[in-house]
Order: C-alpha cells, then sequence, then structure tokens
C-alpha cells in the first residue's frame, strides 16, 4: 500500500503512520505479543517459530522469497475434527434423512436403508458403490450454488453429536493461530482437502480465513448451461478428481504451480504431499497432527476408514517432519474452550 | 501494509509517506498519467476506463469489493498472437524436429512426415489423432519441470516467421497496459487459456505478471512419483481437461470459485466465459479483441481453425460486451514498436 505512489495512498499512509507513532514507540520496549498463545512451549511450538523467523530473515540462509511462501493445509482432522464420521459424511447423511420423504424407495434401498435406520457402526461398513449412490443422491443434481446453500443451512442447524455445536466450532484453535501466523508473515495458506471443494468453500473464508481461489479439494464433474439468460454451473453425479495421496501433490502442481514450502496434514492421505514438499535441497516444513487426546478429542492412528496415519508417521523422523502430539502441544483444542 | 501494525512496518510507512509527502503535493496540480497510453481516446478505452473507476468508487452503484474483483483473460488472440499457428503448436513442431534423428520411423509416420517436411498449408489439416500422437511425442513421458525447460529453452531460440522475434515478443502491448491498469485497481488477474497450462506457466509471470496460480489453461493427466528420494510430477500423454468453451466457465468455477467480473477473449471458444461473467445483476465487464489489422497484426474472425469469432460477434451488442477494433482502437501492437 505504501509503496503505491499515489495522492490518495500516500496521504492515507502518512495519516495512519503518525496515528501509530506512539504505540509504534511503544511497543519498542514491549515483547512481541506470542502468535501461538494455545501452544505449549517445547520443541514442536520452537520449530515451527524458528522455520517461519528464518523464512523471513533476509539474507538468511533459510530466507524464502515471498511469492514462494506457499503453506498447505489439509482439512478433516488438521483444521477440524473427523470423528466419528467425516463431517461432510455427516452432512450427506442428515440430507437423505431430510430427502427421505420424497423417496419412499429408500426404505428399502441401500445405503439409504442403513442411513435411515441411523445404525452408525453399520454406516462404518458401507462399500464404494454406496459412496457414489451417496454422492448421486445428496451432492449432484444441482447447481454448485444451490449446493453451497445447502451445505450453509446444515451448518447452521446442525449439530455434532459428541459435543452439540455446529460442526464448523469443531476447528483447532492452536491451528488457526498456526494459519494466521503463516499469513501475517507473507505466507499464503491453502486447503488441500479429500473433502469436497464446494462444500469447504462455502465455510473456509468464514472459518479460516482461506478464499475460495486457495481451497483444492475434490471434485465431481460439473458443467456450464445457459438456461435461458441464466448461466449456471451444474454438478453431476460422476466422480472428476479425488483429492487423496498422490492426488494431493498432483492437485498442488496443477491449482498452484509451486511446491509449498510448508505442508500439514494428519494421515497418510497427506504422505505425499509432505514428500512432495519437503524432500528437496530448499527449505521446508512438515507438520503431523498426531490425534492423542481421547479426553479433548479423540486418540487414534489406525482405524479402518478414518485417519489411518502409519507410513507418514514412520517416515516423520528420517524426513525431519515435526508431530504434533495433541495432548501435550496444545493448551486448548477448540476456541470454545476459551470463552 | 500500513494497516499492519507492527512496529517495522509502520516505521516503513512513516519513512516511505514522509518521503514522497512532496511528490504527492505536486501530483495535485498534475493530471493524473493516462493509464492506457497505447489505446486510441474513444468509445472503448472510455468503457474500460469507466468501468475500473465505477468499480473501485466505494459507495458508487457499481462498487466491487476488493475480492470479487476477479479478471480472466484468454491468451492466444487475446494477449498474444496466434498466427499463423498457435505458438505453442510451433513449439510442438520444433520439437519434432528436434526429436526427428532419434525417430528414424517418422519420415513415413504422419503427422510427423507432414511437421518434418515444413508443408504449413499440409499441417493445417491435420486432424485430431494427429494432435493426440503430437502431444505424446513432444509433450508427455517427462517430468513438469523438464517439459518447463524445453519450452524456456524454445522460447530463448525460437523465432516467429513473419517477424523474426522470439514469440514471448508478440504480446499485445495494449493489452499489458490493461493487465497493469486493472492490478493497480486491485483486480486480480488470470489467465484462461485453451492452450497448455505448463507451456504458459514458463513465461506468464515474467511476460504478463501473471503468477502461476493465476494461470489456467489444458492439461494432460499427471501422476506423483518417488524416484528413490526424488517426488516427481510426470505428464502423461493422455489430456486431462480442455480449457476451452464451456470448459472455460467450468474450469473458472472449479479454480477461483468466484464468477469474474471482468472478462477478455478474442473467440468462440470465449463465448461461454464472457456469459458466465457478464450475464447477472451485478456490475461486469466483457472485452473481446476483434483481429482487424492485416497490416500491423492480422485480420481474421472466420477461419476453420484459429481464432472463430462468430457467434460471440453476434452476441456482444445485446450482451453489452465491448469490442476492439485492434486496427483503430490500439495506437501499437506490441511493445518492440516503441523502441
Amino acid at each position: 500500500m505504501c509503496l503505491d505512489f499515489t495522492r490518495r495512498t500516500v496521504a492515507a499512509c502518512l495519516f495512519v503512520a503518525l496515528s501509530f507513532a506512539p504505540l509504534s514507540a511503544l511497543a519498542q520496549s514491549d515483547p512481541q505479543p506470542d502468535p501461538l498463545p494455545s501452544w505449549n512451549e517445547g520443541t514442536t511450538k520452537a520449530a515451527i517459530l524458528n522455520f517461519v523467523a528464518e523464512a523471513v530473515r533476509e539474507g538468511g540462509p533459510d530466507f524464502v522469497p515471498v511469492p514462494e511462501r506457499i503453506a498447505t493445509f489439509d482439512n478433516d482432522g488438521t483444521l477440524w475434527s473427523e470423528q466419528p464420521v467425516y463431517f461432510q459424511a455427516e452432512f450427506a447423511f442428515d440430507r437423505v434423512r431430510a430427502l427421505a420423504p420424497q423417496h419412499p424407495e429408500w426404505a428399502t434401498e441401500e445405503p439409504f436403508r442403513t442411513i435411515l435406520t441411523g445404525d452408525r457402526s453399520a454406516l462404518a461398513n458401507l462399500g464404494g458403490d454406496a459412496f457414489v449412490d451417496l454422492l448421486a443422491a445428496t451432492h449432484a443434481g444441482m447447481t454448485v450454488a444451490d449446493f453451497q446453500g445447502e451445505v450453509r443451512r446444515w451448518l447452521a442447524t446442525a449439530r455434532h453429536p459428541r459435543f452439540d455445536r455446529p460442526y464448523d466450532e469443531l476447528i483447532y484453535q492452536p491451528m488457526l493461530e498456526l494459519l494466521a501466523h503463516l499469513r501475517a508473515n507473507g505466507f499464503k495458506t491453502y486447503i488441500v482437502s479429500g473433502g469436497g471443494l464446494d462444500f469447504i468453500r462455502t465455510y473456509a473464508e468464514a472459518t479460516y480465513g482461506i478464499p475460495p481461489e486457495q481451497v483444492i479439494g475434490s471434485t465431481v464433474v460439473t458443467e456450464f448451461r445457459l438456461e435461458g439468460e441464466t448461466p449456471t454451473i451444474i454438478r453431476l453425479p460422476q466422480v472428476d478428481f479425488v483429492d487423496d495421496g498422490p492426488g494431493k501433490a498432483v492437485a498442488i502442481q496443477r491449482v498452484i504451480g509451486r511446491r509449498p514450502v510448508f505442508a500439514a496434514g494428519n494421515s497418510d492421505g497427506d504422505l505425499q504431499m509432505l514428500q512432495w514438499t519437503t524432500m528437496r535441497a530448499a527449505p521446508a516444513f512438515g507438520l503431523i497432527v498426531h490425534h492423542t487426546d481421547a479426553v479433548r478429542e479423540w486418540a487414534y492412528d489406525n482405524p479402518s476408514v478414518i485417519g489411518h496415519l502409519q507410513e507418514a508417521l514412520k517416515q516423520a523422523p528420517e524426513r525431519g517432519w515435526t508431530v504434533v502430539d495433541m495432548k501435550t502441544d496444545w493448551k486448548v483444542i477448540y476456541p470454545f474452550e476459551m470463552k
């Protein structure tokens, strides 16, 4: 802003600069505030702060030019919780319940029958075909705008079974602070998730401060249609791209076109993103969120479906990835614990 | 920058503000410099300047908030020339000539035989199969990094048959000024091209000031591979997505997730991008570059292959799209004319 030499901006800068000159003078005697107050002191927090400090230290050996400051974050289990099932699956199940009256045949058709019985253990065993049927019934055959309207309505009304709170309140306070600290230091923060692109975009900006163009996710095939004088983008019941595992490295290259210097994940689905980000000479940081807190959140790393974390955890030491121990590294898990 | 309340930034703002205070005083008496000096005065230039002025006028009826200031530009024929054939095709032909010694069979195999004869008229008649064979032989089977290295070497050595200049000098000076003017007013400028994503990214930042993450293009299927300790992204000989026609609207939604408020193109391949951008209540601007200058560039809008512009031109009046008449609206075509 201050480098934009228009009369108006210079005037504004002069005003702002003068207004905060006393504040800046004060700041000289005050210590800098802790950018990660919800992180306990320790090697994890120190490693993060040191990487960012070195990345912005001009002339230093690990300096990263601003355009290269790309940070990518998995979403489920890394920025918000993912138990007892992925929150987007809860959305799909709720959609089935809402649409059931118009589909009497679902009382006998799988996977709808099982979903309508509400038998959670049975739900965990639904196969791949069930996923596609569910996608077609709950995520397709409408415009992107209409779909996002449904997601918004769901986020405003649905409540998590364990915490009895809206799903978008089950986000990790320490990760919000990390996102903000990276952005304050010139990093561009991206979500790279196996979850649905249009689903995440409905709340990512308000919840994480991540705009739609910085969300990468799984997609269905979409189609442009001009209906009369109204152009629309329709979601079709067909999987386009699954942004998971090696797909995350592929999507990062396709959408961003730069290798990130910071990547954070929590499962083996993030393994290749961590490898793509860190396995090179340039300075880079790999972070794994390890779910170790059964009391405040969940403790898991080897379930059948969600959050399988074995290979990435095994490679962490040799690759120099930093592993967050939720139980000991995080003072609080969710923002509402601070209220 | 000036709104970032850190000691260092405020100090910097204060310095900058004070340094340019005299300059700003001067500016009060001086008229603002023309942001589009290579555009002749007239309705086209006036329409562009007026749209941008209204988009940034807070409180005005056509004000556009900064995050919504998305401008999308086609590349071939809109930002640089595309005759006598798309420049990326010239790259492919040159690659075939360079690789021919290792492929004696190409002396009899099409499309390689025709390419090696250099018969341009015959080249124009190569069909879709030829395109796929050419893609496989010249654009695939290597890492993205290696491919971009080839493109860089080609741009540094190849010369356009008519102008005997590097291809990246055949860019439109008036469009460079338009891109800069939009960015100076808070617009995020994107390329949305039927051309290859990795091809365009090799020169878009240096040539147009458009970073890799703001380039949308056609793609081949890519694959992540960990070769020993080296992660790579390999380009496979298989078309993934063709970013043309309705595909442009689809890709804009998928990659950006916002509808642009400004779109510029030059062929019917840009029709749906123009419709998606402008057919709504919100303020928006559609621009068509009409190639009308056979002396300084080329005059065409209805060829068999390149730059077919009929339907978009027909819809322009009813849709309120602004049509650039190259011959009368542009003082110069290429930057080198100014030297």
